[in-house]
């Protein structure tokens, strides 16, 4: 806990009892080295001799500094015992002049002293703050460990080191661990010897303890199944062994990784040590990406350039492209590219569909960039500020953590870290990935458990289809496992496979940016008026219908939802002159006619512009068309008889009277459309309630709604008037700070647009009691809103398709905690 | 009531009562023009016989075409009893064939048709819709009148005319009125003749009724007294006098200009007719707009070209120029110049003080034009999208109603109107203005009956300061009355005189944009560091402290809420090339740097960006040289004795964290200039509510604050994420449809902002039971709004200047609506 002290302290030296450990040990500089220590972390620790400020030096490491100066040294290490000692009373002379007190000698004195440090760092200010923030109560207290020292390091009969019950990294049943002989604790991690193995076949330089000290060994791995079985988990035990007996000084629960999470509890479930409850609640969901995504290899050799934010998990290692369309060039001749972008925009979908990651300069964890790379499950670095990048002279330039400016032009090999955001020079190496056995088994105890749906966003059935270069490449550094590591391909039914129940948001715009089909949104856009624009959504219809059939085939048996374009138009026109120019000749108007269309267009603020449903009350035939394709698609395929449920989504929807409007027009479409063609599947009319006003007005909505879906992102925004494409320059301080506890865009803000989501449940649920309700929004896959979305009475979330399992367990486990 | 019938209906003619009328009246023609128009009449308002859509012809005018055409006329009163008699029938088999039922001959069937009629329109879906937008319960019913015909047109014994018992222009209390010897009610406002004046003195044409017919018009003045004593109003009176007996057919309250409505108001109450309280309810608080702005002469001659939204009333006749530079140098030689520009920004702002109004393409009623004219009480025109502003060429072109293009170059006299959007070609003539002296009255009562109090926004206390050859100008076209008919002088000073108590909101960002300061706060942002940043402050400290002691002066004795910074700092910077290497040249800096810094501020969404309280969190030493300035301020006055009540605003909180932080950095540096100063004036220190987030946790935000005022015109954006610079592309379709009731951003959105809004008060006052509430947006002046504010609890409400006596008005109305 931040600011409560949990150093362990060696305390009871004083120039009396370290002449006697001198003696009994046979080593003076030993006994000296000891008692420096001892002094040094008493007086700052205990007695709060400490740095003036924040840049000021410690005083204690200055001495150390002039003492080796003047000893003509370079490590602390070759300072004898008399210079130890010399440092000893130095220590204490500078806390008599820092502090006005004298070390005490008595060390009766110093455990009293240390004792009382401990109880007051309850009360410390940091302390008092952590313990607000997660309501511990004060009146809990804390507790202090009183035991006698034992020593590793007085002679070759003596050890120390650590174990992990389990294998750490994967979860394999063997103890993993090192130890030194005639060594202290610190000497383990300092890294100037190196720690051998502990058992036989440990694969370890050097002796394993099991042949040195064979009685110590079988007592430690005794000492382990003991403890183990006590604390029912992974132990991370730190031992010392004193003559041959072998000291227990610490035992805990120990960190791993994802996998091993995974392997171990199931592994304590098969063995009885525990339940399944109590597996699925130790469950670290955000850990379940680890085993989702391919890593780098913790132990290869890198240098990081810059760092961004993670914003999609992955990593990735490629040629740097600046453009979408030399990322598909490049792509298509196999290469591996990294697609480097100051931001992203959806004309740049189908080059990030190709690209192994993608790296943008601006943009947070809901970019554009961000969301699409998640939807995709491809890795993605955005909002990396230091990259100054230079379309033109196709490079970027950063100023790398050591200080030099590093180039990197077109063609160039880097590697990103979507976990972290860091960005390496050169290729990193990968690691395998997969899934252990354990993880099906866990899985199927999260699904008994939960109560909330689970669904994904997906806006196609096979991006491969519009991108066949990709088809079967399984690139991304190995075998890797499962097939879903090779992403790009079939999103809604990779989502399936991910356990998917359905999906949450299928985005129609992103539909709209296929090469075979943007010219005819564009001519759509510029039309003159209502006529023109019929023409052009008569050309878009056959292709949507297409989509909507795919995507409802590959869904087959569960509900999809489909939000009706959302979008601002001019997101639909290119920005430069000469591409305008392009698109003004194909559809046969002049330069002029187009760039004035495009400055007609032009928004202050789009996210609060005509989008949304809003489009439809002004150009009603947009909507009319797509929900034609939709119905005539799940006509088509009810006809085939596949069970189809279309949800059709209103989106932006602020007043009652727009959803009134909107669903009157969009059943008579349905309607007529289920009249022609004579078959009638079921579907559903909703709306996103995502603009605060929409839950303040809920219950009104809901008289024209079959469901509502919040849609957090947005929520967020307007709820905050806080813009996720801006908020960049200052979000990070706010978190950094402590204003915000979280990024509100990445964990559901619970007072302020939580207050709303539930206020918009329990309204609406007032005129529909049986009101389907859904979350759409990033939040769906972050485990701590999932919980907030189970709590607030949800039936379901949707998130991108890497999230689906994440949600799953977490689901899981805001169920099991309701139910306690 | 939309949908209702209110026509008058004269029924009884058939064939032979029409051949009874001839003989009695002895004009058969008179006798079948008037049974023509009864069945032309009857079958459509009873019969229902209409054209088919709202573009065909109506069938009855039609057939009177074809029958002028046939005999070779050209006006209806050239037709002759023969072909009148014709038309008759020709009319009956029109109904007969397209609604296959018999004209009905006999009068008893008529009426009962006619009564009807009356009361199944009751039941009409326009009139069921207008009833509930109202709150008219359906069970009311309606009424039908049913009365004897008499007839004006017998002969020279008959007249008839219309009377309003008091002068409706001005108020005055005379008969005001014409008729017509032997005439019909139509003849009179159809124009063929020109009517009489009523009495002698009237100074219209011809002889007056008083002089031809003087028992009718004693019998006249006699009714207009008994029925204006009755009804206790004004009265609009229709009679007729068929041979010498005065019959009046029709009395109602009578229109009138906001000039009268205030003086016969006030008179009533003068002779006992009403009481005060009956006075300050017959109030259209918007109409006294007429009072305090010119106005155009309704009867000079105009040339409407195009029309926008009235975004700030008044009228205003000037030359064209397009740029702000532009106008202040023709102003400054003597010019009346109108700006125009597609859309302003705060650079423009000194060209708006010296227009005498200001034309926008784009932006709606909160756009920067509408805000700040308003503000300036200067007359604008905003978003009128059939401009084509071609400012290289200096012009703009517009396609006029009347279907021609008509262009405007530099230097054109066009004239506006800010209160109906008009765009004149030329100038068109204004009338004089000036406030009876029965306003003070009636507004003494007003203040009287209020329990809100009405603050102003303004931002200054003396533009003139700032803009020397605006100085005792006093333009705006005549004498004009009280001295603030000249805007653009001291808007503090003036908000006073018009009633203000305080100001609500002094937006500090517009004092950042005078000549002289400007530069230093470019300097400030383009610093690349706090120290830079904090040398050009202290450039800008002496700057604010001058404005603020000007303005804590000219509202000694009320509260000043000046709000800190709050636009995003890239609003500060130019936008063109050029303009930009001046002010990098001028900074020393290079015009890569500077155009590097404009491209890191680049927003995508400038109204959910870096800007209010988030500028403070990561720039704080802008928000406490703001706070130096308004201390230093306020104790140099306070040394002085001039009583202060600085209150230190914070804008867009949307954390209690922000506010928690920012309230200590503000009381400290407040409570350093006090020790410095050594004297203690008063001060609060409080927050803007304009974020849904805000209101939600408005009770954490209260422990922070000693007040809150709503910031209604950003609440409402981000409640409806709806940008209000962008909505003009919809929002007229919004209200025209009936899916909004009004433009929210005029009049409160009670359900879903006032949601909020009452949240946030119930919310706040929950912490602190006494919390000071008001609110500064621009609804502070819309009298429904002001109704709102005053049920919702609140303390004050502020509004550009010249809507304080509005505000007063409409909060009187609201207090005596509430004691009923």
């Amino acid at each position: 806990m931040p600011g409560m002290m949990d150093t362990a302290l060696t305390l009871g030296l004083n120039d009396e009892t370290a002449q006697g450990l001198a003696r009994r040990s046979g080593s003076p500089r030993f006994a000296y080295d000891s008692y420096r220590r001892f002094v040094q972390m008493y007086g700052d620790v205990v007695l709060g001799l400490r740095p003036e400020s924040d840049t000021a030096a410690d005083p204690f490491e200055a001495l150390l500094e002039r003492k080796k100066e003047s000893r003509g040294v370079e490590l602390d290490t070759e300072l004898d015992a008399d210079a130890l000692r010399e440092l000893v009373g130095e220590f204490k002379d500078a806390i008599r002049s820092g502090l006005g007190i004298e070390f005490p000698e008595d060390p009766w004195e110093q455990l009293w002293g240390a004792i009382g440090a401990v109880f007051n760092s309850w009360e410390n200010p940091r302390a008092a703050v952590y313990r607000e923030m997660y309501g511990y109560p004060a009146s809990w207290g804390t507790a202090v460990n009183v035991q006698a020292m034992v020593f590793g390091n007085l002679g070759e009969d003596c050890a120390t080191g650590v174990v992990f019950t389990r294998d750490p990294a994967t979860g394999e049943r063997r103890l993993s661990g090192e130890y030194l002989l005639n060594a202290q604790g610190e000497d383990v991690v300092a890294g100037i010897r190196t720690p051998q193995g502990l058992s036989i076949g440990d694969g370890a330089p050097g002796a394993s303890l099991e042949e040195i000290m064979p009685d110590a060994h079988r007592e430690l791995v005794e000492a382990c199944n003991r403890l183990e079985q006590h604390f029912g988990d992974m132990q991370d035990i730190e031992f010392t062994i004193q003559q041959h007996k072998l000291w227990v000084l610490q035992t805990r629960s120990g960190k791993r990784t994802g996998r091993a999470m995974v392997t171990i509890a199931a592994d304590l479930v098969g063995e009885g040590v525990i339940d399944e409850r109590e597996a699925l609640l130790r469950q670290e969901p955000e850990k379940l990406d680890e085993l989702l995504h391919p890593n780098f290899d913790p132990d290869a050799d890198r240098r990081v350039i810059a760092t961004g934010l993670g914003a999609s998990p992955g990593a990735a290692v490629g040629r740097v492209v600046f453009s979408a369309g030399e990322a598909e060039e490049w792509a298509a001749r196999g290469e591996q590219v990294v697609l480097v972008r100051v931001e992203t925009s959806p004309e740049d979908v189908a080059g990030m569909q190709v690209a192994e990651g993608v790296l943008t300069a601006r943009g947070g964890m809901t970019s554009h960039a961000a969301v699409v790379a998640r939807g995709m499950g491809t890795c993605c670095v955005a909002g990396c500020g230091a990259l100054q990048v230079d379309y033109d002279a196709g490079l970027f330039a950063v100023e790398a953590p050591d200080g030099e400016t590093v180039t990197v032009r077109t063609g160039d090999t880097i590697s990103i870290d979507g976990a972290t955001g860091d960005v390496f020079l050169g290729a990193v190496e990968l690691t395998e990935g997969g899934l252990p056995e354990e993880y099906e088994r866990l899985m199927g105890w999260a699904d008994d458990a939960r109560r909330l749906n689970v669904r994904t966003n997906a806006d196609t059935p096979e991006d491969g289809a519009r991108a066949p270069a990709l088809r079967g490449r399984g690139s991304r550094g190995g075998p890797a496992g499962p097939t879903f590591f090779c992403r790009g391909h079939e999103p809604a039914a990779r989502a399936r496979a991910l356990g998917a129940e359905g999906i949450g948001l299928c985005r129609t715009e992103h539909m709209f940016f296929g090469e075979d089909r943007i010219l005819a949104v564009r001519r759509m856009i510029l039309a003159a008026d209502e006529a023109g624009r019929r023409e052009a959504l008569a050309l878009i219809l056959p292709m949507q219908r297409s989509d909507f059939e795919g995507i409802l085939r590959a869904m087959a048996g569960y509900p999809v939802t489909i939000r009706l374009l959302d979008p601002p138009l001019h997101e639909f026109l290119p920005q430069g002159e000469a591409e305008l120019a392009d698109v003004a000749s194909a559809l046969g108007v002049t330069l002029e006619e187009a760039q004035r269309r495009v400055e007609q267009l032009h928004e202050f603020n789009p996210m609060l512009g005509h989008r949304g449903v809003r489009l439809a009350i002004t150009f009603p035939e947009i909507y009319e068309v797509q929900t034609r394709a939709i119905m005539e698609a799940a006509c088509n395929l009810a006809a085939e008889g596949v069970e189809v449920e279309p949800e059709i989504m209103i989106p932006l929807v602020g007043a009652e009277s727009e959803l009134e409007r909107l669903r009157a027009q969009t059943a008579a479409v349905a309607e007529q459309v289920i009249e022609e063609r004579g078959v009638r599947p079921p579907y559903l009319i909703g709306t996103m309630i995502e603009l605060p006003r929409a839950c303040v007005v809920a219950d009104r909505i809901a008289s024209h709604a079959d469901f509502f879906s919040f849609g957090t992102n947005d929520l967020t925004q307007t709820t905050f008037g806080l813009s996720r494409d801006d908020a960049g320059r200052f979000l990070p301080a706010y978190v950094s700070e402590g204003l915000l506890p979280r990024n509100p865009f990445v964990e559901v803000d619970v007072d302020g647009v939580g207050g709303l989501v539930k206020m918009g449940v329990e309204r609406g649920r007032s005129t529909k009691p049986a009101l389907k309700i859904g979350i759409c929004g990033e939040h769906g896959g972050d485990p701590a809103s999932v919980e907030f979305f189970h709590d607030a009475g949800l039936n379901y979330v949707s998130c991108s398709p890497y999230r689906v399992p994440i949600a799953r367990l977490a689901a899981a486990q805001a169920a099991l905690r309701g139910d306690v």
